[in-house]
Formats: C-alpha cells, sequence, structure tokens
C-alpha cells in the first residue's frame, strides 16, 4: 500500500451556524461543533484509507472561542497520522467575520479513526508521508498523544511511554 | 470598492448523504441538493459582497446523476460574475467514490444572490475579476444568462437581448 | 394508458416556516423553499404516474417576494404537462397574512420528474389532459421550456427549437 | 364578529414518510403524526381566528392503522366548532397507495386551540357556522366531547354534563 | 411470565427546549411535547415488554401550562397496568426553572402501546404489580380508561363499562 | 454559596438511536454521541449553578463499543467537582439489550462548563460534596485532570502539576 499525503485527505465543510445549533447567550453548542468536526474527520479518515471508518476517541478539545448565531464556520480535517488500522485526525476550525473577512481560529481538534471492513473488523491501512513543516510537527507529535491515550486507557505503563514521560523530565 | 477574484469567495462544503435525505431508490433528494447548494451559495456571495445576501434566482438545474446514500458530496460555489447589487454564483457539485477514491461531476447549478443592508433593501458590491481561462468563460456567459432571466421574467423585450439572440441566429 | 387531468395530481402542503429555516433577515431561506417544492411536486408527479419518481430538473426559479418567519406557507403542484416518462410540474407558493388572511403570490416554480421502475429505468406513464384556461395554457407552454431545456443541454440545436425559436422573431 | 364556515380554516399538510421518523417496524412513529396533525391544526385555528393561537388538549387518538415508510401521507385539519376563545379541530388522516392510488382513511383526531394576544391572554373569536351534514354532525359532537373534556379535568361535576349523560342512559 | 414493577420501565428524558421547537410566543409546539412524550413511553413500553410495540392510543392530554423556549423539561414514562399485550403507559412532564431551580408539574399524560412480534402480530406480555400508593391508584384507574377507550371506539357499549358507568351514577 | 451534592445535578436522558444519527454499518456516529453528551452536561452544569453555562471543554474519549440502530441509549451526567466558577461533568453512558434487558457500560466522557452571567463573564458558584464513594474517587481524580488540562494548554509547567506528576514516578 502506497503512502499518502495529508492533502489527499483534507476535507473542507464550510457551514453557516443555525438558530437551531446555538445556546441562550445565541453562540454555537460544543456539541453540534463536536459533530460536525466528527463528520469532517470521518470523510478524511474514509479518503486516505478508503474504506469504513468508525469513530475510536475524540482527543482533549477545549472551547476558547464563541462561535456567534450567523457566523460561516469552516471545519478543516486531514489525517495527521496511519498506525495500523487507526488514523489520527486533526481538525482547525476557522469562524469568518461577514464585514471584516477576517478569519479567525476557533478550535483545534484530534479524532481518532478506525478502519474495518463490513463486519466490523479492523484491516490494514495506508502510512502517512508529512510534507509541510506543520504537517510534519503534528505527525511527529501524533506519537506521544498515541501513547497519552494507551497510558489513559490503562493499556500502557506510563513509566513505557518514553515519548510522554520525557515532557515531564 | 476593488474587485475581487472567484478565490476570495470560492465555498466548499463536503459531507455525507444521510438517510433522512434519501429518496425511495436511496438516492439523495433533489430538494435536499438544491438546498446544500443554497447554504454553499449563500456563503460565497457574503465572502464577496461582505453583506447580508437573499436568494434572488435559480437557474435551470438539471439532475443527471444519482447520489446514492452514504456518498461523500462535495459542493464547491464560487462568485462567476458581481453586477450592480446582484451576483451570479456558479456551484459545481461532485460525489466520490469510496473504493477507488474517484470523484466524479454530479451537477452544476447557477444561483443568483443580491446583497442588502439590515432594511433588506439593495446595496452595491465590489466587481468580479476573472483570472483562469474557466473563470473567463463563465464570466462572460453570466451576462447572456442575466439577460435570458430577464426575457423569461418579461422585464427584458427578447428583441433586446442581445448576447442571447445571437445564439438563434 | 388513460389520460389524467391535473386534479388528479394536485397537491398541497401548506406548513409554517420555522425558526431553524431562516435567515439573518428572519425570512424563509430560498433553498428550504425549493426543497419543501420539490417533495410536494414529486408527490404530484407519483399520483399522476404512480410510480417511483425521481427529480429530473428545476427551472430557472425567481425569488421576488421575501417570506418571514412565522408565515403559513402553501406550495401546490401539480402535473402540467405529460410527455413519455417525464412529467413537468407547475408550483404555486402562496403566503398568508395571518391578521388580514389575504393570501399573496409568492412564488412560482417549474420541476421535471421521471418515473422510473425499482431498477431506475424510465418507464411510461399516462397523458395529461388540460381541463381548465390555465391548465390549457400552461400545457401548451410545457413545450416551449422543455424545448428550452433541450437547448441548454446541448441536445436539440436552437435552430430546431420551433416553438422557443418563434419568440425571438 | 361574522361567524365563518369550516372551509375558510381548512388546511391541508401532504407529505411523505421519511426514515428518520418511522419506528423498527419501519412504520411512521406516533409521535410524529402527532406532530404533524398539530401543526395542521394549529394553521386551522389561525386561518379561523386570525391571531396567534396555542395547543390547549388533544382528545383521545387511536392509531389503528400502520403507516409505511414512503408512504404518502394527507393531514386536513378544519374548525368544527368555536366557543368563546377556545376552537375544537377536527383531523382526518388519510394515507394513499402509490400503485393503485386508493385513499384509505388512517387517523382521525380532534385538538382543542386557544386564541391568544400578544401577552398570552385568551381572546374572543368568531363562531363556526357549519355547512355540510359531516359539520353540523361533527359541530354537535363538539358540546358532548367539551363537557367530557370538562368532567376528566375535574371542572365540571358528571351529573351537569347533560349531553354526555345521555350516552349512558 | 414473571410481573414487573414500574420502575422497571421508568424512563426519564431531561432535555432543552430548543428554537426549532417553538411557537411565535417562543414556547414549545403541543406537537412537538407529543413526540418526546411517545418516545419517552415507547421505551417504557419496551422495558417492560421487552418486545417492539407501537402506540395504539393517546389519551386526552391537556397542555395547561406553557414551556418557554431554553427551558429544561423533564418527562418520565412508566407503565402504569399491563393488559393481554397493551399497556398503558403514565407520564409525568416536568419544567425546571433555570434561576430557583424549581421543578413545575407541566403536562400528565397516558399512551397506550402494544407489543407486538417481527410481522406486527400482537404478542403476551408480564403483568404489572404496582408497589406505591400512587402507583396502586394509577392501576385501578387504567382499567376505566380501557373501558372508556372502548366504548368511545364503539366496541363495548356504554351499559357494560360497569368501571366507567360508575362515575356517572 | 451552599455545597451541593452530586444527586443535585444528576441528569438522565434516555433516548433511542434512530437511522439518522448512524453511520454505514449502522452504528450512532461518535459525534451525535457527542452533542447528546453535550446536552446532558450542559443541563447538569445549570442545575448545580442555577446559571447560563457554556462548554470549556471536553476531555479523551474513547468510543469502545458500537451502539446499534434502535438501541435504548441512556446518557447520565453529574457535577463531579466544582471549581471557582468552572465544573467538571462526569458522564455515563449505557447501552440496553431490548430481548434481556441487560445494560452495559457503552462509555464515558469528561466535560467541563462553565458558569456565566447575560454578558458571558464567568461567575462564582457552589462548590460540590461528593456522597459515594464514586463520587469521592472521581472529585480527586478532576484535580489531577484539571492539571493535565492546563499542561496541555500550556497554562501550567509540568513541574507544577504536582497531581499529576505523581502519575509517573
Amino acid at each position: 500500500m502506497e503512502a499518502k499525503s495529508p492533502n489527499e485527505s483534507r476535507t473542507t465543510l464550510t457551514d453557516l451556524v443555525l438558530p437551531s445549533e446555538t445556546n441562550p447567550l445565541n453562540n454555537l453548542f460544543g456539541g453540534e461543533l463536536l459533530a460536525r468536526m466528527d463528520r469532517a474527520a470521518s470523510i478524511a479518515a474514509r479518503r486516505h484509507s478508503r474504506r469504513i471508518v468508525v469513530t475510536a476517541s475524540v482527543n482533549h478539545v477545549a472551547f476558547n472561542k464563541a462561535i456567534p448565531l450567523g457566523s460561516v464556520v469552516t471545519v478543516e480535517a486531514a489525517v495527521s497520522r496511519a498506525f495500523k488500522s487507526s488514523m489520527e485526525i486533526f481538525i482547525d476550525v476557522w469562524v469568518e467575520d461577514r464585514e471584516s473577512g477576517r478569519r479567525t481560529k476557533a478550535n483545534e481538534a484530534i479524532y481518532t479513526f478506525v478502519a474495518v471492513d463490513e463486519t466490523g473488523t479492523p484491516i490494514q491501512i495506508p502510512q502517512l508521508e508529512p510534507e509541510t513543516d506543520l504537517e510534519k510537527e503534528r505527525f511527529a507529535a501524533a506519537l506521544r498523544r498515541k501513547q497519552l491515550s494507551l497510558v489513559l486507557a490503562g493499556k500502557m505503563q506510563p513509566g513505557d511511554a518514553t515519548e510522554l514521560k520525557a515532557l515531564f523530565d
């Protein structure tokens, strides 16, 4: 299986924030943004693997910036690292001011998907070859994140998470 | 007001076809595609004008290709010509085969939006400067389409629609 | 197959405009109206043909009148002409003022549907017999519209579109 | 205030049964039908009163006939009797077989709405003048139903419900 | 089949009132509440019977209290009596004030569900054993309601509805 | 401000998995579950604080168990620790087998919400007093999670995260 670049899976979902998606302060519900990011990330994972894909996990997501009703929101997702049958997807969320046209970063998120066959069994996928500096940085960090995830799930001893442990030395 | 390129308004909405959007043959309802295209086109119009925009008309749309449940559909919209306060938006719809990854053109459509102020009054917008050959071709054709639209609405005499009349000579 | 009258397919869909269907000016999104009209038209096409039907095309639609949040909207669709396996559906949209009860015409639209069997193959349908003057007028105009549609799709030479050409003489 | 006929409020909502509205047997959820009937009835109540209207109650509704996915369902609502500020709305639900075109009665339901001003205070409405035999029969029965409703709510002594009591003699 | 207590089927659905579910006074549509109650009741019926269940009827429901946009609504449903294959479900609806935290009763409703097999044929279900005083009272009243329902449907002579007749003596 | 127990904010949202929420394997989309959990958690946060609340972050969530179409899913959320104006909400997700009635744990998730006033400014909230062993354990762990979150956001030096650092020693 030939390796692929992040560009081959990059997925853009630009859409409006509608009244049925907003909280009492008239900002996009956190849960709605999580659902939109899941849809974009699942398409990116599918484009990389050309398989059925299912959400395996979502990394810590911080909602630092409120996204008001009527905003144009762009969710951009691309595979940041491929493992055996799982993929890490890095998602950037941008919000756009109508009058100035200025785009500001509203969120980042990291989802993991697994490629499966029709019976739901995990199946091997192509590797990822990062190209830009940002892609290479995200590719490297993905390994640390995988270790953290295994530690938190109790599937790896903290002492074995060499990449992660280094952070605390 | 400075002219803008089509790239400055280009809007991509990639999303899945869900079960609640399909007809008895398990294909995307025509009406759902029209609604998705309207959302993407309205964002493109807003990006060009930085104003509130409202749908003014939809040109003839042909549905030549069924889009099955579970497909990944990409709707790409960009302003193709700007008039005084109205804009023509050209929309390309692509559908993607999961296994081969091959994208095929599913539809083209042309919507017209008007930029308005908070009271709904039409307001002047920047002109469009096409760059690629395809953009220039669509820019030229937009004038013929505007004439056809005026003739069909009874607001222009067929004999005055010089661009259009030429087609039948 | 016996011919049918427009009344046998006439379909009425009266419903409210809800907050999730409105734009920043609190008017019904053009795209939502297109989707509602598609649903009503597909039922009319199905009533005429008693077959599975799929949207083949939408004619030029102009949105001349904003439809505010909370309005009662009536979409009325009926077959205006039947061809071999395709039908033209004429749609009238009315909006109703709550206080005066006055109904005003908000839109007209023309959709074409094709009747198909379970495999998606086009299948023959009954002819239409118009009864009222308005129905006869729409029946006649449907032929011109079909020619225009074929010309725009590049499937008929403008010179062969006799009904259409007459308009420009 | 001039009395009105049931025809002046008659409201027709014809629509498809979509996959997101069906239970595990692929039939329309009872709750979805109740919601559709409420929308049609509220429009009928509004047409009669030309006021804001709110649902006051729903009479006993029996679901005798399953309505399968893909059906065309017609909900027809009209005011059956007007009281001081409340109206009884009688709703007939029809389901249509695609192949034979035969319409069968699927349900009947009776909703009561109250007309209110902008502050939510009940307000007087026009009376109803039934015209056909069916309308007259429903008009008469509406009084018995109102008594039953008051008895069940503990607002009327069973012995005072003369119309209702007669049923058990 | 062993009898079950109401607690074994008790189902709680706590959720927000969203903008797409409210009428022009910004209160929850009656029809939306009917649909939510149907979902909660169907889960209670399924928990009692462990079968596919379908809505058979809804008793008279009065909407005495408006439920404003943004409210937290709790729908609590439990089987109140089991018959051969049908179950009566009693539903309590509570609305909660955000600032004081006070819960007030907004509605009560009674739905009847039937347990069926995969072909839709009614099938026997466990009996219900009420435990608290309130459960015993609702259990007793369920028989009178069943008789009323049969009388209204013309399936029982009013004179045979001994439980019901007693009310009017 | 008086401290509250987790029971005072405990929120239960039991609902069905509908066709419009499932992926090509007919299992609940990860994104839909994230949105449901956000709704339940926001109600728990609101019950604890009696304020407007906004999602601040979501901890790592693993999707270990597919949740099939037609399942009954119970999302149970309660405040696990209160800080100055933010609250950690612990969410347990259960899925229920229709035939056996057996409930299995499908997911756990941890969301953080911030209480704000009408202008969106954070505002002080009551503290949490855990009661059961499980509540006490989650209360203690919440502090470690807050440190991890601050470290990941670059707002705390890893060396200062004493609770967290202990894990790696």
